[in-house]
This record gives C-alpha cells, structure tokens and sequence, in this order.
C-alpha cells in the first residue's frame, strides 16, 4: 500500500464508549448542564478521538504553514504580486508575521513548508524545503497539477504530521501561504459542494468590485474547463457524495499544491488520532477533498473559525462542523486555528480538572422544586 | 466627593491621537489591511484607553468573582438551591470550578467576593468578605436593596477594580456567582432597554417551559411595582438615556449586590484606563448600569462572549459592544471572560510584534495591477 492508501486505511470513527463516558462525565461536573455549550461537544470529540475520557491535552501544539504560488495568478485576480508569497515565508522565518505573535502567545512551535513556492528558498531554520514544484499551473489552460505532482503532494502534508506528533505535538494546526489561494479555494468549494462560482468566490485579500467580478469568472472559466461547474444537467449538485477518485481528479485540476498537502496533513493527523484545527477558507478546501477521501477524518477536526470568504462559510456548512471563533478574520496563515487554540484546550482542561457535583458537595438541581411547589 | 463621584469624574473618552496611531500603525503591518477583522478594533480601542499605541499588554489578568443571593429566589424561579451560591464558593476557593480551570490556563489569579452571600462564610484565602447584607430582599415586595446598601456595593467594586490594579493587574475580568441572579439581570435590562421581559428573560441554568413562563411574570410583576414596566404610556421605550439618579433608582429596585458591586468594578476599571473583559448576562447588566452613569465607560470594556441568555444579546446590541466569543455559553463565573482573554492579548499584541511591510521588504498590493492592466 502507497503512504496516501495507508493513511486512509487508519482513519477510523471515534470511539463511542468515550464519547459516551465523556457526556456522563460532563453531566456530573460543577455546572448547569449543557452550560459550556459548544466546548461541550469538543470535549466529546475528542474523547472519541483518543478513545478515552479524560482524552489528552492538546498541547503542545505545532502549526505548519503550507506555502505555494498559483498558476491562475496570471489571470489577475490579485492586485498582490507573486513575490509576496517568498517574502512573508521569509516574514514568518525571522518571526514578524502575525502567525508568529500568536504562536508565540500560545506556546506553539511554527513549520513551514515549501510545497509550491514559485521563488527559490535559501535553507533556513523552521523551513522545510518539500518543493513539488514552482507554483501549480494556470488551472484555465489545464489541471493545476498532474495526479503524480497531487500525489507527492500529499504524502508531503501526511509526513509533516508524523513528524510533528513524532516530535511530540499533540495538537496539529493548519497553516498556508499563498498568493491567488483563494481563487484555487473557490474552485475546489465549488466543486466539492455544488454552488456556484458567484456563491463561493470572495475578496481573499481584499479586492475591489471589478477585480471580484472578474475572480467568480476566472473560477467559472477553470471550472467549465475540467467539467466542474455545478448545473443543473451536470449531476454536480454537491448532494452526492464526490468519490475517492473524483476528489483526487478536482484536486489536481483546480487545487493548489498547499491543498494536497493540507489535505495530507489532514489525513494524517486523523490517522494518528490527534486533533487538527483548522484555519480557515484554504484549509476548508483541503478538509473537503480529506473528507471526499476518508469521511470519518472529520471526526479529528475541529473548525478553528469561520473566515470572512463566502466560501468557508458553504464549506463547514457542508462539512457540518461549527467554526469556534467568528470574528471576521481573512488572513490566513494559520492564525485563526492559533486564536481558536486556547478555546479547544479549554475544552479539555474541563474533563480534567473541574470537580463534581459529589466530590465538590455542591447540591444539583431539586427536581421537585418549581413555582408551583413553592409555598412562600 | 465621594468614591463613587470620584471615579465616575476620572472615566474620560478615549485618547483620540492614540486611536489614530492604532489605525496607521495597522495599516503598515505585514498582513491586508483589515484582515484580522474585530480584534484590530480591539487593539485600536485599547491604544486609546491607554492613551498610547502600542498599549500595555493586558497581561496579568484578574478575575474578580462577585457573589451574592436573591430575595427573588424565593419565588421559585430555579430549581437550584439557595445554599449552591455558597457551595460554589466553596468550589471556587478550593480550585475545582470550570472558572479555576480556565483561570489557570490564561494564568489570571482569581479573586472572590462575597458581597451578599446569604450563608455565613469562614475567612479563607482568595477571598473578600466585604458583605453588605445576606442577599437581596425579594424585589416582587419592595426594593431589593436600599440605595445605602447599592452604594456600599459600588463602593467596593471601585475598591476591588483599584485593589487588583494596584497589585499589577494589566486587565480585569468580570465573574459572578448568585443563584438566580438571572432574574434580577432580566429585570434590570428589560429597565434600561425598555425591552419587555418576555424578550429578555431566559432559562438561565436551564429550567422548564412552565418554570420558565413564571419566571418572567415574576420580572413582569417587580418592573410593575417599582414603575418600571416598559409600556407605551409609560416612557420607558429604552430610546432615551436612563439619568445617572434614576440608574441609581433602578438598581436598588431591582438589581443585585453583585450587579451593584459589578458596576462599580467596571466603573473602578474605567477610571483606572485598564482594560475590563464582561463575561455574560449578569456583567451586561451592571453595564448597563454603569454606562447610564458614565457614558464613557465603554470605552474600557470589551464584551468577552454573547451568552445563551436572550436578555444578553439585548444588552450588548442597547450598548452597541461586539462579543469575541459566541458559543452558546451559560455557565457565568467568568468563563466567557476568560475564554475571550487570548483573543484580547492577541489584538494588543499584534501591534507589538508584527513587522511592518517596510521593515520586513514585503511588497504591497499594486494599485495598478487589476484584471484590466494585465496583459498575459
């Protein structure tokens, strides 16, 4: 079996009696039940992701930053120039980008990657140099990448997530770099979830009217070319399910290289069984071919925020996860999942320090008190 | 003048030419501009509370926990008992709450303080006796507390915010503990937005559909003894500002110990420009509370969560404050303060560390490059 069959192969569904013994445990802490709201499931996820109750800490915790450059970029689609991708790898190399603020708060080492960067990188410390190639082809004239490019790709992000959790991370965070990544993120929702360009193409960086006008039609133009665009005669209504083959097919016609690695580094924090948190809209895109991949991956992800691209938005829809920040956020690298850290930590924290009702000696809920028992 | 006229004296606007600073040092650093959403705002808002850019770090953090009882649980609008305000206590003191949990994480000290708990309380480390009265009386019969009583309360929130402060607190955090405090909280809102209590009373730590239709005929029947019912003949549409006299008014009718000494507390931390985190319904109230007194006050404080209280969604749109975290929370103590800590830090500290597009040789975006002037 190739790495990508073996990791599919260890993603298995979350344990129930965890899962199970994680609500039992909830219901008996010091609060009103259900009171932590959404933390509440997380806690439940991933006691069923460990297999048991209370699961481990997740942390320390590693981000890795993907980084590639776009063939579409020629389409002009970005007012930002291609360089920008090498230069902010070389921003977050010597520590000033804002992932690196974050990461620095929460204790969190930082990785980046070199999957795809047009430019040559001089070696540095932190940067690993897995270049597949120069960029991704310019998905209107062809596929983004060939199924080998695709596939070397993602062996890519699933080793980077062996060797974090090797290293001892046990909590995984996506990272990406890349100017035109949303363009090629427009294209793989569309495809994955049936909407239409219009629906799921956004400002990225931040672009005016005109500039966005012409992105849906460049996403539009790549995704008649490789027979993607959702119709209603095309049968890509994103009810059905996109088979193994299928997502491996779109991947390498619209995605980027950063895609397949995340999508690797997504298959294989699952199969380790630790967490992985998600940032945003690129990381979304990647989680959808994972989950077109392996369905029960989803299962080790938790939706660090909901990014401000209409395109995120339709894909934790369709991934049926709830993003846990939700602050208007579009900048990628990595620092959504970061900010989304501490809420995922604290989830856990709960199962593993917070008293009981019977160890504290603080009386529940009297059941038989209500109004109309009382005779005051 | 009294501690009261002091501090509400000392809350001033915030520092226009910070702000300003905030919002051009922004617009250098190496990210799009505008990317990181809410949280710029929040660093911007906190250059101008301290009246520099970049502003102290909100680092160490101090919750205070203000705990009282309620007259008004005498008629039956939970199913938990009185003596769990005092448990809880107990629970807080001994570190095996979900507050001591998510304190420890952030590394913020806790501090609690009996205002009105109605059980007798040992001395114990980590905590204040500072009660005023053993709870509330029942606001469905009378005044919950005389306005001597109210001020007393304020007084000591001011004394604590300046306490916490003065042992090197960089930013307060609002807790409270009270069974049925969300009661009185309902009351007091629906009096300052002019809102009726079908609208802002909630289920609180969770109680059934009939507890929940007496609970807030029990709001409707204390706004009606204390003349505060919104109606259309009565005035009380929330559109015009509550007078600073008639706050006070409102509070002693129908508000808590812990709404009073909260208040003060928020009214403490804005004097002091320090920077103070609401957690949900309970800490809403005593802003509204402490905004009708000194309108400037909001300029220090950063709502940390959107409670699953509907009465708190209310409060923060009347006080036009955006919440960081929305996860369906109810638990109070503290917690969604605490959860909404690191996004806090995050902001100010993106305005420490990150480089600016100059310092760092990251091109900007090219004004003249659009889809039009590209020529491939």
């Amino acid at each position: 079996m190739s790495l990508i069959e073996e990791t599919i192969a260890a993603v298995r569904p979350l344990d129930e009696a965890a899962v199970r013994e994680a609500r039992e445990h909830q219901a008996r802490l010091t609060k009103p039940p259900g009171s932590l709201g959404v933390l509440e499931e997380v806690s439940v996820r991933l006691a069923g992701l460990a297999g048991r109750c209370p699961p481990p800490l997740p942390e320390p915790a590693a981000v890795a930053i993907f980084a590639a450059d776009h063939g579409v970029h020629a389409q002009g689609v970005t007012p930002w120039p291609q360089e920008v991708t090498a230069q902010m790898v070389a921003n977050f190399l010597a520590g000033g980008a804002v992932v690196n603020a974050f990461a620095g708060q929460v204790g969190a080492t930082v990785t980046v990657v070199d999957v795809g960067v047009a430019a040559e990188l001089g070696p540095a410390p932190g940067l690993l140099a897995r270049k597949v190639a120069p960029g991704t082809a310019d998905m209107t004239e062809g596929p983004a990448m060939t199924p080998g490019q695709a596939r070397q790709a993602m062996e890519t992000g699933i080793e980077v997530a062996r060797d974090l959790a090797g290293d001892g991370a046990r909590c995984l965070l996506t990272g990406d770099m890349g100017i035109a990544n949303t363009t090629a993120s427009a294209a793989l929702i569309a495809a994955f979830t049936g909407l239409p360009p219009e629906r799921v193409t956004g400002r990225g960086t931040g672009i005016d009217d005109r500039t966005h006008a012409h992105k849906v039609e460049v996403v539009r133009a790549a995704l008649a070319r490789h027979g993607l665009l959702p119709t209603p005669d095309s049968g890509r209504s994103g009810t059905a399910p996109v088979t193994r083959p299928e997502a491996e097919r779109i991947l390498a016609a619209v995605g980027g290289l950063e895609h397949a690695a995340l999508a690797g580094f997504i298959l294989g924090a699952a199969a380790l069984r630790v967490p992985v948190v998600l940032d945003g809209v690129i990381a979304g895109a990647a989680a959808l071919v994972a989950a077109a991949m392996a369905p029960d991956v989803l299962g080790a992800c938790v939706a660090g925020h909901r990014s401000a691209e209409p395109g995120h938005s339709a894909t934790v829809g369709h991934l049926g996860l709830r993003p846990l920040v939700d602050l208007e956020l579009r900048l990628g690298e990595g620092t959504g999942a970061l900010l989304a850290l501490p809420l995922v930590q604290g989830a856990v924290r709960v199962l593993h320090e917070v008293a009981t009702f019977d160890s504290a000696g603080v009386s529940g809920k009297d059941p038989g008190r209500s109004h109309d028992t009382i005779t005051e």
